[in-house]
């Protein structure tokens, strides 16, 4: 076999970065549980009808078919392809298992999902997502809007204390503040001003402030769409409000435009940013010119921000919306937030800026004096594993010196010598001293590997 | 949406189910990890090239393709399949990581694999595998062979004890300890009786021996490949010979027939079961009929099956190869073992034979006074969480008996009322006592959701 190349857009990683990955999944699912989130997996594919009742979307999707597929067995509408994000599948996880969830139903999912792009420096077409989604049974209430977005801020917060990751900033909307503003306004609102402009229209151009600038805006609200120069000017303002606290509320009400879905916007975004102050202060902000796609989210909406890692983007997005699925009958109305979980790491971990000091699990090598007493450094590990202290034996009963360099190619900080009452080497400091195996521990930072972000 | 309906062969589990999922995995890669086998994670595609270098496994192979893709994308050999097992995808990773990896390299990988199957009743098409190997670069010690076999039954003897799920009983056999039996018997022996035959030939008809029975492989023996009725009797005896202990050893030698190989696997088979009668009593036996794939394994071979369910066939094999990959230069022998996880949980889960006793991992219900006071409970749950207790706060300011109805039906066994120096409930006792949040705990058991197998 001549030596494999990597698949652009399929990440691997050697195992040193991938406990960097275990660590932010453990982190992940720790909060996950300790906030009631059930785990779910679904099956990798679905249906194309199922995949494809987006319409566009269709183009990211990779097709699954049996080699030997008979002919009869090809483009039915049950092909089959990989699932490209974890909310498709999981409302349709919901529909076929209504009868036997308890509602509301919070659960988290962890899994690769695949998008079947052409292969471009710097795009995935196989990543993992975390998501997390507390879905209802014709209703959902309000007070979720606050909940979720502050368990992904909590694990976010843990993987920058424990592991240094960089801090994440949320951006935090209401669409119905924004909608509210613009009826208030008169925009799309019956017997109003602009009666006949949709607010979907304006969001739409709002949108683009950060691309284009707010005088860009102005233009595209006056020349296409036909709004005055000062409602135009309001639209803009809303969206150039971004507090740390609730003081976007007075910035708001400083406009001068009043609708009752404006005040409801205002008091939920309140409570959501109020709540994430005291529980992780300085990690959320009130960004009014988030909207995140159109014609999906309804409530609460969520982007967040590596600082100083800006241009990898949102990590992790979600909102509020009414009906995650629907039979006609029942509606599921949800709020979830997704975090990109090869998006945030594959970058630092492909480049080595995080990495753990370890390749291998092992806190200790139990040294082999020659391989008729193998079973002797058998037993010693055993008691150790005992103990949840993971070791491995030396693969060979080499000179001392060469058992040593073996775990410290890998890492491994301790070398035991000698029986159940030996010696134990830290290889670090070189420090040896006797110990017991069933009672030494070593210390506790070195049961498992440290993982360590370049400064 | 009309309720969608399971897709045969791709498993899902509700959430009580999962969990017993999650239990196994924890067992799992805790028991890898304590033997210092370090995690890693293979894309869920190969190239067609790298999946098909076995010739006839193609036709259970799922191609994946975009589903846009150009003509020009198609029927190349860098087309891509999902992986079917994850020894291919390991051979493909040593190789393109080798100089990156420390040998003797020790991996765990806990993954889907799909085939492209005709659906078909108890036909998995996506399924979970557990694997784990250690491959050397050019050379592996023997001592490799005894620990793999010890490490998969270390968790499955954890699965059973803690869990509750059936014993396994795992049958291993040497290949050279047949290989030189059928050579000190002169069979494909340069000079020897019946040089002319292959021993390959002789061991796929003993291979039959489950099936068709001795006297129907002695036959085959003779008549097909010409052996002696007495050379074909002591083959078909050989295959007979299973032992819990080291009395095989002796069996064996009655049998009268010397050669160099059969000492060489008759030790190493000896110490393979003797260190598992050590470390797990009573869950091996020396069954020198089993011979696994006939051509690649090359030392010892591994089956197990679980005690009352030896239907499910073999839950976990594996063995010796002398060569996991080659680039002409280098080859990498390993020795490996693989836990079909769904294949050992599905039918089980499926049949609520085996279930979790809630279905969130919530310990705790903080129930809510009225929605003025929701704050209150959510910094009752913080405190919780703090100390590593599960919780959630009750989704609606409902009357008390029906929030305890809420917690009932999800299997939560507390709720907890008032703030920080509140009540607490133990629903299924009844119980009720003062607690302050910053001190109390559930009884350990309540941590996590309690796993139960039907007697």
């Amino acid at each position: 076999m001549a030596r494999p190349k990597p698949l652009s857009g399929f990440p691997e990683f050697l195992p040193a970065g991938r406990m960097v990955e275990t660590a932010v999944l453990d982190i992940l699912r720790e909060t996950f549980e300790l906030h009631g989130f059930a785990s779910i997996e679904t099956r990798a594919v679905e249906t194309m009808d199922t995949l494809t009742r987006k319409g566009e979307i269709t183009k990211e999707v990779y097709v699954v078919r049996r080699l030997h597929a008979d002919e009869t067995e090809q483009g039915k509408a049950d092909d089959l392809g990989l699932h490209f994000d974890l909310t498709v599948p999981f409302a349709r996880y919901v529909m076929e298992n209504a009868g036997h969830l308890a509602f509301p139903f919070r659960r988290y999912q962890i899994q690769k999902v695949w998008r079947g792009e052409r292969p471009q420096e710097g795009r995935y077409r196989e990543f993992l997502q975390a998501d997390i989604d507390i879905v209802g049974q014709d209703a959902l209430p309000e007070h979720f809007d606050v909940e979720a977005p502050l368990v992904m801020l909590a694990a976010l917060e843990r993987m920058h204390v424990e592991l240094g990751l960089p801090q994440a900033l949320m951006h935090v909307n209401n669409r119905k503040l924004a909608e509210g503003f613009y009826r208030g306004l008169g925009i799309g609102e019956s017997g109003g001003e602009f009666e006949q402009v949709n607010t979907l229209d304006v969001l739409q151009r709002v949108d683009k402030f950060d691309k284009i600038g707010g005088e860009a805006v102005v233009e595209l609200l006056t020349g296409e769409l036909g709004l005055s120069a000062e409602a135009a000017g309001k639209c803009v303002s809303l969206a150039g409000i971004c507090t740390p606290d609730d003081s976007f509320v007075d910035q708001v009400r400083a406009l001068g435009v009043e609708h009752e879905m404006l005040d409801e916007g205002l008091e939920l975004l309140r409570r959501v940013v109020l709540a994430a102050n005291r529980r992780v202060p300085g990690r959320m902000v009130a960004d009014l010119k988030i909207a995140r796609g159109l014609d999906y989210y309804t409530g609460t909406v969520y982007e967040t921000e590596l600082v100083g890692h800006e241009k990898l983007g949102s990590i992790s997005s979600g909102g509020r919306y009414d009906s995650l699925a629907s039979d006609g009958k029942v509606t599921f109305p949800g709020v979830g937030i997704s975090l990109g979980v090869t998006r945030l790491l594959g970058p630092m971990i492909s480049k080595g800026r995080i990495a753990a000091d370890r390749s291998v699990p092992s806190a200790v090598l139990v040294a082999v004096d020659d391989e008729e007493t193998r079973d002797v450094a058998e037993e010693v590990a055993q008691a150790l594993r005992g103990r949840r202290i993971p070791c491995e034996v030396a693969p060979k009963a080499d000179k001392f010196g060469k058992q040593i360099k073996h775990a410290d190619r890998r890492g491994i900080p301790h070398v035991w010598f000698g029986g159940l009452n030996g010696q134990v080497k830290d290889i670090r400091s070189g420090d040896q001293q006797d110990a017991d195996a069933s009672t030494w521990m070593p210390p506790a930072e070195d049961l498992r590997p440290r993982i360590t972000m370049e400064a």
